[in-house]
């Protein structure tokens, strides 16, 4: 078992102790991605797991890959060009001011990867499981071109392949726009992972949201994710997940599943004092993986995988560094008030 | 237009991550005072602004300067001479320990200012407002004789003059009392901001608490608000915040302002999870002086006042830097809770 | 008057900024042991206090009982000798990531600490009070022997004792059950604290926990405590606390005294945005000594001790650095919300 | 007297504590530029001094205008526009190692400037002195058609024109060499510094270096920069300086200075325990321009901006911030080694 | 034996990392004063010292007071009073760039001390050695009066009295030369520590510097010391230290030390790559007293305070931190090249 | 190819800022060893490293690891176990001040591994070179005992195998001497590194100081590796470095190399203003190992090896981060005096 992760992984600044932008004399530095998230994620939860990406060979190319293969992923996948790692901007949001990630990734190693610079039959060996995002697809055409090459590839491998759609309203800059694109990546998917606004832009498949007394919330959504289910027969699982936001600290998460016939709805997470709420949906997407790779039941899959993503708003960077064992205790109610000794 | 603001400009020293001052290794620097914070929160809003004060003519005191130039507000009012910079230190609460401030200010550049030190006809120049606070008239006689010379010639000028009472139980040490110098002060303005202790001590106006059924807190605080007015005809506008403070962490902030006829009162604004306090009223202020010179209605200047003070709370140092389109949106009811990306 | 603390002292090293063990590239150092942080409460409260313990003669066992000296603590009663300084791990955490505290003590000065080592008569000199606490007694069979010793000087010296059970199921290690070691020890004791595990480990003495509409919470405890307190007839006061952990971050906390008749159980304390709330129990202790010296009424005493362990909660490190007023304070009500200028 | 100086100020993200690239967790935020860095320096000379470039409007694009405009530069000639504000790294070298500086600056706003952006009519208004270099000549060719734009409407005005070539051999990738580009811009220049490889590279003219018992290094670099002089006939001054390196902490420093008619050479200022050499050159410059302003003789010129320059490298960042006062305190021979109280 | 320093204790703010005032966002605190820096010596040599001072009753006094208690002084002896805290700003120097010492410590609880607020007779109980300074003496007309109580209670009751003249041009303000006070003052001492400034200013004593072929450095300095020596029959040892200060990281320190009759002298120690020379007369002092009161011989005492000034450039903060075995090491000629493991 | 190291790793706790570990209030946090040293330089060099130790299951002993992997060195074939990671403290000294180690690393791990746990077999699979250290036969009778499994498994395998003897006093505390458990495991080797104190200590082989006009240093030298050389006839290569410490933070590194017949000196290279020496021995090796597998002469290999190390002295933190361009370069004859753009 292996989980291939490819997307681009970029230097994330942000200034310490919640100064804003316009305050700060120095920054925190990470390195971090969608799939990056998702592969470091994995292999904390002892799944193995690789990544694949294209960055300079430089210090910091270098460094991106290093970040990542201390926490067990195996980076030998990635391939080295481009002249310049992308990175992001965040300002850490508290109680009434709210977070703000500013991207500066225009022209980097994976914005400029193009078809052939990634061997996909030597990357996907001995690859049983292939997650991307629509973030790759929204850098350039190129890269949206590799990520067809690459899930061609995965498919006529027999390779299961999860994606994240990810819409990021400041990509998609390179003339074309996502219904263009992505419809035809996700026909090779098995399992997707959208939201409102991702589904309706990608798909045109709008939201069915009546909830009434006679019909609630998990049956509005099962409508909704049967109908983008149905536009694509390959996929086994459909899933998105609702955020409530009463400020930037504190939040409440929720996941749903579907698996083509009922819906999975988990409990709702209340999430108070968050610390680093950067890639929870990365964390939500690897916990699934993780659930699925692991043939849990449907249920327990959408709870670990929303107790994964709570875990990880108390983890500094996009990372959720969360063991099993960790999440599996939210999951059975340890709210976090015991100081293990 | 120009907003001049006149007062004292220190160095606040703040023990970093929460430390106490018996602790401490080091200390988090800031340049602050009443006054200079409102001049940089206006600058933040794009209302040109400049302050005037008196630093000794050594690095701190042209570092103090720089500290505002850099957000945008003119410096070149000020004047140098004094023998040190006045300071203060922050001892930040959390939770159940309150927040404590030394002040450390005696014998400072403002404090030691004479009449003739700043020439105000000069000073005054391009000047539409001119906003001071009771602070500088706690600081010695001096002082309080430069204000009154100050407030003569913006008065002369047709000039618009604001107030913030400011009381500090820990100055006035000059054997003077409020009382027996700010009337004459508060005889030259046109928006004054006070709240109860200052009202009874400088003016012995008193509150008159009673609300009751049939007369809402608004009505109760238009009453005492209207005596205040009905004291000094020169007044406009007459202004008062409600704190409550539930936790060092947790406050709610809600803003009154009455401009001779009717009152005006914010929404109640819940402050959970403060970042920094301090500066909160002069944030206020700041708002409310933008709201009149960009001729808003009273009901959006108090709201956007408010939300203003609101997300003070949220940025280190006494400066407010939240933009006219962060305050909008706090007032439109974002209450911090998405990632803006 | 003089409160002397006998127990070990420890480096904690703590990942700052709320990373975790496995990302951190720095620890803040603090030097920290249950009794040592009573001492350094107590001496905050203007009580004398000493410790003695035994430190390797190192830069390191010189700096830990430099680090309470420097607030206040006598620490001339204390030895040098053994290989290293016991030290502790601590990965703080927050919202629903708890706490975890990693021991590495094994061989440290006082686990190797053997009879003779030190001279009871002259560590008990002029010593009034004489506080330990299980956690010595857990280290090593001559630890507990030199606790053994310490208490029959004491007891023949009219020396007022008290214990903190202070169970750690990671520590008694060497051989002994606490049910072996701990009974003959607190035959010695005037005060007792612990919780229903130690009670139940140690003297096998069961919470009877019902709580029925006749019968409210603290009528159960006192049932609890009198058993404890006649298996112990030395026993004046026989105390425990009640937290409740909502998450990492929020808890509330509650405080019992038994005083052989009545149970005095304090008001809840809501403890909000927790800081740091390792040694919450040791300046409950404390603030029970502090009361008990002081001659105070057992309600106030009770109600004094839990607002100390709730201060605790806002002070970075082990030691509760709170002063009497300020505790006072929270005891009269004020919850945090005012900044003291 | 105003001197102007226009160029590109970017973010220079530094490893604090000498780490290398690889190892850092932090970024030392700093905000640079060739061309920023001789008005910070100019305004620590007390001459007043503006900035002219093109920086996005973003909270980074008017940072970088707050950290000069903090130093007492007028920064209201600049304009806004673009997508990025350039950036660079710099690892900062020791002993045997030497420092790196890896420039990510494509795209910047400074790099897409165009024709007209900046009206030079009225960023010129009041200026006496011009200062640019050859890096933002480097950039793209439209940043050296608005180079060669500005430098018309300056010599129209009668405007001293000064220029650093400042040869990057990372820059220039836009389909021109130096060659091609730089001779048309320097004919319009009175002051001109560079180096051997610029002036090889720009204009073909060769160093002759032949130093011999008979003639010595100053003659031999006045037959040098004649030959740039003849070149260029508007040319007053021509000026190189001469770094040793023994190490990345330990330089010597020198500067010559040619009028036309002799050659003045400063003495070797040794520099040792270099804290941060980046902007040495900028520091020489300014002091070039300050001493030129004066009215000052050519060999106090010379010895200033030397002494300028190696005062530089014992401050954080690119600015120069030592005073005058400093300055000429190190001419007089004040080796740094007394403590000033 | 009890060492017994009198004098200020001040906090010292200190930009990090090398940044100028005008650069720095924190600062890095120390407590630390000329004699307190000799007590905290003196205590890492093992010799038991107290240090008798008057800070104001509030956290910052208290922590003053703490900050040398922890490295084993005794400050029972000192009293509380005042409004607070002097303080001092240090820009440390590098390379060419010297170190700056700004003074804010007017109204201090020190400069306000006044006769009968130090009982005298108590602070000197038991004590057998009482050093002083001539800054207490140039803070106020009170501050001497209590220097001149201090000095005959030590007379009286037999104790040795050592003082350092310690000129400071920028104290010295209330109205009195140091000629007019410190004669009496130092007609108590029998150990007297100066340089040539002092000497001269204070007694009107001028150096002899001709060194020649026949007469070398040491006879020279002989002949001077001499001159103070006979002034003040009391002084059993006369001393001085020359430094020479190639850069602010590089000196050279010799020692002198006159008994009366000869003159010793210590080696020259080279001291590159200062990290902190403040501090460094104090260490030198501590060095003399402690080879006294061990009774070495006079040229082991100086070489012993000259090899402790010359640790004392390795310690961050004005205390010596250095042990006897670490400086007896250095007097062996270990130049600090090994690693001890 | 593929080099194996074989040896303990540590948290390497060390007060930054150049503190003294009684000031320090945090520590920077490393993990080091010996021969993961070796094996994360080998990696930079560009060749496939891996490293096998026994570390506890726990946080920190798989973020040691971690801490090794992200520099692309292979820790699969580590395995886990024990209860505590080994530690050590380090006083980083700076000028006259030395540097001080303070191992804490009884019962690690290491120290507690038993024949059987490695499975050599498959560790050394793949592998054509093994290094080992001193340091592990010093830790325990048992890890003397696996160490000797792993040389007779390597040995049996054809594998190269190099040691660095580390002698280290503080260590060898199991009861046996160096020279009862060194020979047995020396004989397996094929490079042996070491010094005077190790060769004469572990093998009673004396050097043969005598230089005189007609036989210089190296000559000597060679005479004094012969003998090493002669007692374990496997040696084909014999090598040892002269360090010469003028302070902490300049010392000389030459380095010798005997292959049996002649003997090999590089450059005396000089190393002013040190940051990090820790590890300057392992980069020795790691340039040695370096030369060695590319075929290198010796006498490049030795340049190479001493310049290698030479570099270590500017990178924070035991490992060597050079690449070999880096390497390279010194060697011929870069000093760090330029800046690399």
């Amino acid at each position: 078992m292996k989980i291939l992760c490819f997307g681009e992984i970029m230097i994330r600044l942000t200034p310490p102790n919640m100064l804003r932008l316009v305050q700060t004399t120095s920054f925190d530095v990470q390195y971090a991605g969608s799939e990056a998230n998702v592969a470091v994620s994995l292999a904390q939860f002892g799944v193995p797991s690789a990544y694949v990406t294209r960055v300079p060979h430089t210090e910091l190319g270098r460094t991106a890959l290093g970040a990542i293969s201390r926490y067990g992923v195996d980076t030998t996948p990635s391939v080295f060009g481009g002249d310049r790692l992308g990175l992001y901007y965040l300002e850490m949001g508290m109680g009434r001011r709210g977070s703000k990630v500013v991207y500066d990734r225009a022209g980097s190693g994976m914005a400029t990867v193009k078809r052939g610079m990634i061997d996909w039959k030597k990357a996907l060996k001995g690859v049983t499981w292939l997650h991307w995002s629509g973030i790759t697809a929204a850098l350039s055409q190129s890269a949206a071109d590799v990520t067809l090459d690459a899930l061609k590839a995965a498919s006529k491998m027999g390779i299961t392949i999860s994606c994240d759609l990810n819409y990021r309203a400041n990509l998609w800059k390179y003339g074309k726009t996502p219904a263009q694109i992505m419809p035809e990546l996700v026909e090779y998917c098995d399992v997707l992972m959208g939201d409102g606004d991702a589904f309706n832009l990608f798909f045109d498949i709008k939201a069915d949201n009546t909830v009434t007394p006679s019909r609630d919330e998990a049956e509005s959504i099962k409508g909704y994710l049967k109908k983008v289910s149905e536009r694509f027969p390959k996929l086994k699982y459909t899933t998105m997940t609702a955020r409530e936001g009463f400020s930037a600290s504190h939040n409440t998460y929720k996941g749903f599943l579907y698996d083509g016939v009922n819906i999975y709805a988990s409990k709702v997470y209340d999430i108070p004092d968050i610390l680093d709420r950067i890639g929870g949906g990365d964390a939500f997407m690897a916990g699934l993986i993780y659930g699925m790779v692991k043939n849990n039941d449907p249920q327990h899959i959408v709870e670990f995988a929303t107790a994964a993503a709570t875990l990880k708003h108390y983890v500094v960077g996009d990372y959720n560094l969360a063991t099993v064992s960790e999440v599996e205790s939210l999951v059975q109610g340890n709210m976090g008030g015991r100081v293990s000794r």
